[in-house]
């Protein structure tokens, strides 16, 4: 097993069962894993089997960000997972969390790992990380994504390491591994170019924490992403006319600032209109590379890209990880505490571009709760960027579930971005640009430019009536409608 | 004037009639000024008297953070301000936002600075800075706040400088004036500790810039700060015996760290009391320095105190400033750029300690909107400590109003600050922890131990109808109830 160079594990080396035979009732687990790439399988499996054949066991499971199937899918099918941090995309997941029977709190991605090192979370007593290799030193070499895997190893009892031998040791080099320590020590982050690597290639690991090594070669099951529609292409349309005009007006810099994208359909066919703008020498700081950051690589069009997880379609992935050494040195994986971190995010002024789920008509962004009730995914990292970028976008078709859904609303459902943190919102009919303006401008403008016709008079007719009726008003509500269109959808199946 | 040490400058003091003569109709104006401290009061009242001899004059106006009647109050009167950013306390004004006169935008103080130097508010024309001396080189001096000064300064066209004499000239020495680049360029900022002093101590400027020089004597007009009530002693009790858990526990070091405390009588309160607590060698890296911060640096109890602003009552202000040099070795005045920067923040591990006007059940936080609608402030600060904070902790009383307004309700009015940034949850009735916990647990928690008795029940009912008809929901809510409670309120004058 040449993977593992470090001689003094290798009678560490045992079949996942054994392994997950370690992990005890109770115990709070941390796994890698990041949007659903590089998250452990083997071991995830054989715990499912130990529930299967009777044993009561039960974890509260922190991560990276979202993982696959066979963790947070099958876990949650066993009832093996008690709690869970701080993201997920997984259907089982969700329905368990919406149903109350797993306690999920979701983060700020960029927090995640002080909650982990501060002790908010209690002790971690396991680590079970997915890697391509162990080095001679015991350090432990990522694979597909880095997330919180070093603060993880860092801070756990025991760790288990998954050697997947379906990721390719090529990746070996990609990975730039940094530790930030706790205050009063904390030091400043020397990052000054989306492209700096600051650390090491691999996660130190004391070899002695190393409890089991499991070797396995199952593969990733990444997210397949939706087509790119004629609505998306639009809102991209309008993204890049909008970033055009901040260059004409000297707001931005030719080759833009460095762009962060968001997760899902999207956030991805969104950035892939970038691929045919006049845009060049760009930079990508963000904390997945999808599919279309891999277009825009390719098309010569990146200069650097800088994320915590390659989350690449599944259509995709086999011919992107067998040509990894191509992509290497134009990608830099990093923890997501440093990805996401405010720090850097201001300091490289990042141009972040997120998805809403709604907006309303001041400008709060719901990015996590359907209805204002049921969890989607979570906030993830949507609120790091936005909170620091240069400019914070926020894209959303202007309807959803084929136009019965507004998705700009009187009153969002649930807030997680506050008109603080939105200056633009785009659909696929425009652009509302809500710099320095006023909440009674920014409902005209948001209504003007990013409804759909169907809504806009709708939208009107409610801002109308508010500003009239509440005398004396920085934001005028009618808190007796401002849920009505979400109580008749829920009551007709439709918003109009 | 022995104040102005730039002989090239002496020929521009003037009036402070012929000063405000040079400002245009129609121009942006920053201006010095947070929390009243600070800001420029000859200049503006000489601009109110053109208005009131019929010129018409309006501008859009920039500062630190409020300042006090002589520029808000009176500018708003004369119907000068036509737009305000990024936070105001006074109540003129107020009322001329409320009622759609003044177009205003508050914003994340540290955010407002990136704003104009990013050109996002348009050129800027003027600067009205107070100062308490000008030197050799033309460098301003500024007098009881930083703010955003030195901004401003970088960025006007055209600079007018208040020497104000009722300021002490022992000031100058207080203050830490450092700028950052803007991006691309960005560097780190220097600081690892809140006592760490990395710039200048007055504002370079350009003499060909300064327009005029106005000599006034006008003192600061402070806010009163309210009594320490019963209330607020058991808010800091229950604070007090939170933070010594937290150092119990190992997750906070004997002298804690550094710490922030929000404007306004509560948070005043609030920190006071810690006067009387075990600590010891505590670090105050803040935006104001309110009268009970004084308070500790006499006692004894900060080693430091860092802020972007000495705002001290009516009562102790001429006393504090006649014994300045006493306690300039232990004060440092710095922009607020670099006083709420994220990177800083989270650095230093600052515990965060904010007023909320309400909370939810869920945890978010409204701490701008009077029943969703009417603005009273801003979100000044609050969401910079919040959200970079190591531990961030809201404070309220359970009730406003004489018991009539529950600050406990079923869906905050306003989102301020999400669930994701609130962190813990205290007030006369005890402290909710929610670190780490599903927002069911958080609705039972902030019930029972925030709420106040007149409510809990009523409370305890909206959850548990909630759980029950939502199936299937993360964050339970009956949308048709949600602001029912504010509704209510509304109509008869009470929430119950
Ligand atoms: C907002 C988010 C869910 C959008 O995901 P997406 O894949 O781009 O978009 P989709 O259009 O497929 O929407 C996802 C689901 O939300 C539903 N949805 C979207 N808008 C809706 C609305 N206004 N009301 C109700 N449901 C809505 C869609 O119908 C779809 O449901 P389905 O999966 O049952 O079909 C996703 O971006 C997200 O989770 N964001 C939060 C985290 C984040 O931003 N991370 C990035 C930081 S780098
Ligand atoms: C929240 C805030 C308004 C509290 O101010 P305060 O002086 O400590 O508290 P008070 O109890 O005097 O409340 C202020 C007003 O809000 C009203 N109020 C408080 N809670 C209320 C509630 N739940 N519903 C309605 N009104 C409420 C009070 O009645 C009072 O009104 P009044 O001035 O007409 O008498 C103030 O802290 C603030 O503006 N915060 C936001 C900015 C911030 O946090 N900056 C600090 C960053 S460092």
């Amino acid at each position: 097993m040449e993977r593992i160079r470090c001689e003094l594990l290798k009678n560490k080396i045992m079949s996942a069962e054994k392994a997950a035979d370690l992990i005890m009732n109770n115990c709070l687990v941390g796994t890698s894993g990041f949007t659903p790439a590089g998250y452990p399988k083997a071991v995830p499996i054989a715990l499912a089997k130990r529930a299967d054949k009777g044993d009561k066991i039960q974890i509260d499971l922190f991560t990276g960000a979202s993982v696959g199937h066979e963790l947070d899918g099958l876990l949650s099918e066993k009832g093996i997972i008690r709690r869970r941090y701080p993201y997920q995309t997984n259907n089982n997941l969700r329905n368990s969390i919406n149903n109350g029977i797993v306690k999920y709190n979701d983060m700020h991605l960029s927090n995640s790992a002080q909650y982990l090192k501060y002790g908010f979370l209690g002790k971690l007593d396991f680590a079970i990380i997915e890697a391509v290799a162990i080095t001679e030193d015991g350090g432990i070499v990522p694979s597909t994504s880095v997330g919180n895997s070093n603060v993880i190893v860092e801070c756990a009892d025991k760790v288990i390491v998954e050697i997947n031998v379906s990721q390719p040791a090529e990746l070996e080099g990609i990975h730039d591994i940094y530790a930030i320590n706790k205050p009063p020590f904390t030091e400043h982050i020397p990052i000054k170019n989306a492209s700096d690597k600051i650390g090491t290639t691999y996660i130190p690991c004391d070899p002695e924490k190393i409890a089991a090594i499991v070797v396995t070669d199952i593969e990733d099951t990444t997210n397949p992403i939706a087509p790119i529609d004629e609505t998306s292409e639009k809102m991209a349309e309008n993204l890049i006319s909008f970033l055009k005009s901040e260059v004409k007006c000297g707001r931005l810099p030719k080759n833009l600032l460095p762009l962060q994208s968001g997760v899902g359909s999207v956030a991805n066919a969104v950035l892939g209109g970038l691929r045919y703008s006049e845009f060049e020498n760009l930079d990508f700081y963000s904390e997945v590379f999808q599919d279309s950051a891999l277009d825009l690589l390719e098309s010569g069009k990146l200069r650097i890209a800088s994320a915590a997880s390659l989350t690449i379609s599944p259509e995709r992935i086999k011919y992107f990880l067998n040509n990894i050494s191509k992509y290497k040195d134009k990608i830099i994986l990093r923890p997501q505490e440093i990805s996401n971190n405010p720090e850097i995010i201001r300091r490289l002024g990042v141009i972040s571009i997120n998805t809403a789920i709604e907006v309303d008509i001041y400008g709060n962004v719901n990015s996590t709760h359907i209805m204002g009730n049921k969890m989607m995914n979570g906030i993830g990292g949507s609120g790091d960027f936005a909170r620091n970028a240069y400019i914070s976008i926020f894209t959303t078709p202007s309807t959803a579930l084929k136009g019965k859904i507004s998705s700009v609303v009187p009153f969002v459902s649930h807030v997680d971005h506050s008109e603080h943190d939105v200056m633009v919102i785009v659909t696929e009919n425009g652009v509302a640009d809500l710099r320095g303006i006023s909440p009674r401008e920014r409902a005209e403008l948001i209504i003007d430019n990013c409804a759909h016709n169907d809504y806009k008079e709708m939208l009107r007719d409610y801002y109308s009536r508010a500003s009239q009726d509440a005398k004396g008003a920085h934001t005028p509500h009618l808190l007796s409608e401002a849920f009505s269109w979400h109580e008749r959808y829920i009551q007709t199946g439709t918003m109009i």
